[in-house]
């Protein structure tokens, strides 16, 4: 395909009219925003021609990789057919029902409960946003109104509505617009780099972290709490893997006190962590079950709810109406999408293949960049990674955060042909989950070129010895 | 197209896994859905075969009418060449800044004052939730923090996430699940059927509702106000258009207390009431314009606000970063289907036939329908119409609201082959742009019909004379 596009002027068109999300609109008007084109496979190219590995999927969507013409047709078929109609009175499509009962097929049982039921949205943040409203009714037909409470963690993203943002532990999200709303609250985050104690095993902090959702539900009340949130792995928040005593521990406390567990797999969910949900991975059993992103693999906004048992049982037969819904909740087109998507996941046995084989060959490729000065706790799980940029390695020693060496990072990593995302000191991935070991291969030679330029840069600078 | 839908497995699905929004899911599992599985023009199909002329585009969504193929050829074709990437990063796609760019020349100045600027979301309710954190922070920004309440209307809607359906003023909704959030205020309505004085003129009535606001205003305390939010006219509560003399009003108002001015056009935007923004036709200046539905006509999930100079300026000069956004945030497919609908918009004339030649047509329709027997106050403005089924039209008593004679009449509705929408006693539509004359008389005289045999039972069962 040739290059057809007139770069200035589509910065000029970007500059004048669109307000990015989490930008300083100022500083990228300075700037120009780098124009993306195209797409194929894992790759992305810019309006200049250059090629970039998409280490992030879009923004850990694009689980099935880009240029899939199953999902092209799937839409094109279905708006022919319907490409809309509302569910609020009394209606339904076919995309949606079977979606709903697709996603309930997938949806492995724990001990007897399963997730039978679906309440859709168009995104993962309209989804937690739906759980606020849904837990707290729950436990209004359960006579306990007072609980209210949702407890959710520092630096856990949970989306950007006012109730998301809340749910969401970012102080710079909160530092704006009036957040949190009232009766939700957070305990530290299981981020063992950071907060382990010295000579703490991993094994003892996952135990101490899960303890610090215990200690707040004694401080606000148990009568009080109506729920826990957490991500099974923590995405924006710059890919934090729990030790593995963390969810086991956290079920054993909602489960003391009786309070609903949600499970957000906006990112973790349909194979990112070899799962088709990631609470299996982790063994614990939550109430309800956020999704969106990999759903579609982001080629059409779809997001929802996946609501087990002791939620939907209540809802259903105590509820009468619940009054609350989306325009587009159901939307016949994003179902048909996510059931093509779905299925290019089950014929290419995508979950299956990143547990058994893609992930662990990622985990040992990751296992190596341990060895690079500038790296410390690189780690992966499934097909999320992350890595921490450290001054001193043998210390732990970290940047001053105004040197903002992640950024340094990503500069480099977008001048070489990599998308490689930097959260703070973290530099993370989250590619799709369709990659060839030769294709990891090729991303992971990025990255440590990537790495060693930015070390050179540092060094130059007389950041580093 | 031949029925190839099994309606009673779908029904099964739907029952046994799709909560649907704003559903009483026991009461929908004891009828069972309705199957709507394809659709062409103004007209949708049900699995059984039997077709429905759509009153209500959907859901106030599909303006441009079902089967439009060159959407679906837009869809297919950006999915093909970029089907997702974000625009977090400092970069940017096509259709995202092309359509920005495209809103800004379509959304009329007043006054010298533009809206050059998007932001962009998936829904209208994620657009409103934005604008409560826009408004938040213009006012930070300009070193007035205790400006944080927004003044709204009871039975406007503004959508379902919690910071939206606080704005909303739904009684229905705030009794579930710890709603309004905080600093979120409302007032009544200008609904001239409902809350006129005895012998008020529309226009006395007009300024008098209007007055609502500054006294709602001088209550809270002027220094405390951040925004007024309305629609233009309320489209999911009844189609309450409002007087002539209300919204200049509200504009002389806010003026005077300085506060920003919302104007909710998810509903009236592009065409609906005969103009590309609805603004433009009732004369007022807002400062932020929220946007949906119309801009796909349906077909994909997009939505976005509208910003003005006023709040741009001080958001890009002064505001840093913006903490705030969505995954889908300038999606490029939607922006594509966006950009080809508004281009069918155009070649089509639509805005421009709805306010010359439909809309005028539909009006005088309207208004013969007052004569009907069970009909008040019969009227429309652009392409929505409402009319207050009454028991008696003389003395203007309406119907004890246990009967849900607006569901009555929907039953003969849906059983006649026509969508036409029930709130309370008020039934409403929001016809596709593109009907022909002859298709509204179709329309009218399927209502007729429909209100014929609502009268025939009423009078059967005794209710009216």
């Amino acid at each position: 395909m040739p290059n057809t596009v007139d770069t200035a002027h589509i910065q000029s068109l970007d500059s004048a009219h669109f307000l990015h999300p989490f930008t300083d609109f100022k500083d990228l008007n300075a700037r120009g925003a780098k124009v993306i084109t195209k797409a194929e496979g894992i790759y992305i190219w810019d309006s200049e021609g250059n090629r970039l590995l998409d280490a992030m999927s879009g923004l850990w969507c694009v689980s099935v990789g880009y240029g899939r013409k199953e999902l092209a047709d799937a839409a094109h078929q279905q708006m022919m057919a319907l490409p809309y109609y509302n569910s609020f009175f009394q209606t339904t499509n076919v995309p949606a029902a079977t979606l709903a009962a697709k996603l309930a097929s997938l949806a492995p049982k724990v001990d007897g409960r399963s997730f039978e039921h679906v309440f859709y949205s168009s995104s993962g943040s309209e989804s937690n946003d739906s759980n606020v409203r849904m837990v707290r009714r729950y436990w209004d037909l359960l006579g306990q109104p007072q609980r209210k409470v949702i407890i959710s963690r520092h630096n856990g993203y949970h989306g950007s509505t006012m109730a998301a943002a809340s749910l969401s532990g970012m102080s710079y999200m909160h530092a704006q617009g009036d957040l949190p709303i009232p009766n939700i609250t957070h305990i530290e985050q299981p981020y063992f780099f950071e907060n382990a104690r010295s000579g703490e095993t991993s094994d003892e902090f996952g135990l101490r972290a899960a303890g610090w959702l215990e200690a707040k539900i004694l401080e606000v009340g148990p009568d009080k709490v109506a729920a826990f949130i957490g991500e099974p792995v923590q995405g924006a928040g710059g890919v934090i893997i729990p030790p593995a005593t963390y969810w086991p521990e956290i079920q054993r406390i909602v489960d003391k006190y009786g309070i609903l567990l949600i499970s957000d797999e906006v990112i973790c969910a349909f194979g990112r962590l070899g799962h088709w949900f990631a609470y299996e991975k982790f063994g614990y059993k939550p109430d309800l079950v956020t999704f969106a992103k990999g759903v579609t693999s982001g080629y059409i906004p779809l997001g929802g709810v996946l609501v087990g048992d002791r939620v939907a049982k209540v809802l259903i037969e105590q509820g009468g109406e619940f009054n609350h819904g989306y325009t587009y909740s159901g939307h016949p087109v994003a179902c048909a999408v996510a059931l093509a998507n779905l299925q290019i996941m089950e014929s290419e046995n995508l979950p299956e293949r990143v547990r058994t084989d893609l992930g662990p060959y990622l985990a040992s490729k990751y296992a190596a960049l341990n060895e690079h000065p500038l790296v410390a706790h690189a780690e992966s799980c499934g097909f999320v990674a992350g890595l921490v940029l450290v001054k001193d390695k043998r210390t732990g020693e970290r940047f001053d955060p105004d040197l903002s060496v992640g950024m340094l990072c990503r500069k480099h990593c977008f001048a070489n042909g990599l998308v490689m995302r930097a959260v703070g000191d973290r530099m993370i991935i989250a590619p799709p989950l369709v990659m060839t070991h030769a294709q990891i291969d090729e991303m992971v030679a990025l990255i440590l070129l990537c790495l060693d330029l930015t070390w050179q840069e540092l060094k130059t600078a007389g950041y580093v010895q």
